[in-house]
């Protein structure tokens, strides 16, 4: 592969996993969607058609890492060239912060309508958080669509379990090349890793909503930094590094796990 | 493929697309059916089976476009003559309009059930417009069934919606024949564009309810304007030109974008 | 396929299916189940797997017909020989008692606590029917987890919906062969098939209950019929005729259409 | 396959498996998860995919049993050598108990939050017993987390529910090598019996919760049984034969009617 196609495989690839992963969010929490409240499994079977189709899209040109854990796994375990990492990282951060520009251009009118809605906003001090992804007290009313929070606020738990669901992922994507599909992502391997991610989200996404990901939760947590959001109340960026180490942890120790009892 | 097979095709295919679309949202609108209710997670899968089914059955004769915008892409690409597309067109309109009707078949006795229940279209002036399809002031009760329609209603945001979502559809169906699945739909690419059209109602159906596909709003809305049903109501030909212009946008830059980054 | 393959095979096939599609409607309807109330979605994936299992066990040993409307579209289409037709139905209804009969005894308590309690059966008169498979005034409170019943009973409805639900399942069938699973059902086919039976049923469900298949409905009444279930209430043998030949018409519907538009 | 490539497939394939299907009935239950009451389908699909996830990683080592009923079968069949059935049975019990402390690390904030609330477990003699996998009288409120309960307490009962889904199980994962998916797991057969796994979670997991796997349920009962959780209550000793016996006599009797009717 090229530096090239890497890098707008990676930036094609990541906007569209966001812009699918966020969509889901938007779709379930904002105020005039229809599928507000449609409730957890719609969340993360969202997330994992999101990786499906941002893969799908994406696997002829840059292999579909979408994902520095994924990045970094694959590089430990001698698949991808250290030589190529910072291009698979630039297009991937790139590419989620494109994602979640999208998710606001697509719910536009619905992002204004719940952030104007006194119901919703009215007094930040006085209203619980809203949405699945929220769970921190300094949170804005719409964070949750762009990056992760915990529900107990912890940083060692939350790094736990951020490291628990990484490892799990990219030890999955480290054994495609050993179940037939190819080094990166064949056709199969491409809808696999979409329904692991799927069973992740439902099975280890409870505490702190699932990153396994640095640049899911950092992208779009920059735009909601930078977007001109009525009401949106903080970033939180006190939690901001826990889904950037985490899961880069959990990646490394897949990929020492992985050399250790599979090469 | 001779232009016979396109034609029939087409026809078979997109009838049922429509006829499982439509079927969903009928199963889960009207009054007396046992699935009455069943939620967003529903409609999102069962159009997604729907294009499953209609691209399956269709695949082997005319390569499973089912959609105009479909066709426009892999015209742009190159995959499609263009000498062949108003085949494809015209096979798809008729194919609509035929599972529309289908629709109205298969739930005869639930649309009249609904649609003479006083509780549902009393007086239409009173009522709110019900099912997760509609959102459109000048709708009929049953409009959602046969087309889609805005919840908040503004052109520019509608067009943009449906041009982002549909533009996601149409790179993925694209970029198959990169993924070694051959030029056209093969097993393996009919389950995962199935999937992928899951995920785009899971998370870009919130605000207009996804066309992404001109014939699937405009022929079922020709349908609705001209069967015998009671209370029916307006069509919403306002908005008709929205479902048409947007996924025609998408699929064009999904082509342009292409041509660019993949080929 | 030898005869004695054909027969054995159909047994253990529809036998595992009725026990898997029965056995989703004991779960969400019956008293003491942990899945009570699960809900459409829970129903429609049950059927649709429990096709993928009876399917994935039989292929190798008949082909998986596993449904009477199955055998005829084939037979029509000429991929099954009309002179073991007879050696698929026998299998076919001894399969669908047996699975009937396994759902039972895979139940029993539940049944037992569902049927003998007052609150669910005090009076047979004055109570509605239960469950979402009923729909008959004459049905008993668990012919639901048997048989089908429709929310609307008029038999030119109720056999146009099941024509078409069974037409589009048979032609996606009898396609199989041209989209390169070869015929009879490849692994990939069986997926498929198994996840446009979830289709089918979220979308042509809603007003029948989508028998689409004669021994899938008449083999559990007749079990039904004969199991000492206290207080079980009819069998609804009035409407049993309708989901054998609505189904039947609709696959040698179909199979004419394939013979016209594929052959 | 060497016995250490065996030892450590099963041992991390086996906590990967226990480690999501564990996570998916701790995020539905716990206080605190942002799944909670996400609901059956939840629950099956969860436990699906992590059969999905473990069996794909686990699959080049160890050929993916991960269940010594799927052990028993294959080893009845001839698929697998007697002698390498210990190898197997350790290292599955080694990774189930390793993935329900996976389970505990991952959620330890809603543990703890959990059962130090006293609306849940403040007098336990008067609290009803929570969660969808418990039904025991005598068994903690977190209980339903690790090990299976049934509904109604019945040996026979109970014996005859996990002994008919085991069975279906296992004689689906024994005809995968006549489907053409290769003796063990092959990539399509991973994923197919992973949505059997659903099916029958959604379709015969009503009565006792569905182990149809000894050491899913011995396992993480030892587990509870050490693990230093506040007010944690029994482990439910009483009933911890039934889901080790059941699931084996099911698979002996899968392996004898594969023996039978397909060899």
């Amino acid at each position: 592969m090229s530096s090239s196609d890497i890098f707008t495989g990676e930036i094609i690839g990541t906007a569209v996993l966001i812009l699918l992963g966020g969509g889901v969010c938007a779709a379930v929490t904002l105020k005039s969607s229809k599928a507000r409240n449609a409730g957890w499994l719609a969340i993360t079977f969202g997330w994992g058609f999101a990786v499906l189709t941002g893969a799908y899209i994406s696997a002829p040109l840059s292999g579909a890492h979408l994902n520095p854990a994924v990045t970094l796994g694959l590089a430990i375990e001698g698949g991808t060239e250290w030589s190529d990492v910072p291009t698979y990282l630039a297009g991937q951060l790139l590419g989620a912060m494109i994602g979640a520009t999208l998710v606001w251009l697509a719910y536009y009118g619905q992002f204004q309508a719940h952030l104007t809605d006194p119901e919703i906003v009215g007094d930040p001090a006085d209203k619980p958080v809203e949405g699945p992804h929220n769970g921190a007290a300094n949170a804005g009313p719409v964070l949750g669509i762009f990056s992760t929070g915990p529900e107990i606020r912890n940083a060692i738990q939350n790094l736990t379990t951020e490291i628990i669901g990484t490892a799990v992922l990219v030890l999955a994507i480290l054994t495609q090349g050993l179940n037939g599909d190819g080094k990166g992502l064949g056709v199969i391997g491409v809808l696999i890793t979409s329904l692991v991610v799927v069973g992740l989200g439902l099975s280890l996404g409870g505490p702190t909503g699932y990153a396994i990901n640095p640049f899911r939760d950092l992208g779009p947590r920059i735009v909601h930094s930078l977007l001109p959001l009525p009401n949106k109340g903080g970033s939180d960026w006190a939690y901001a590094w826990v889904p950037v180490v985490g899961p880069l942890a959990g990646a490394a120790l897949a990929g020492g796990l992985y050399n250790l009892a599979f090469a």
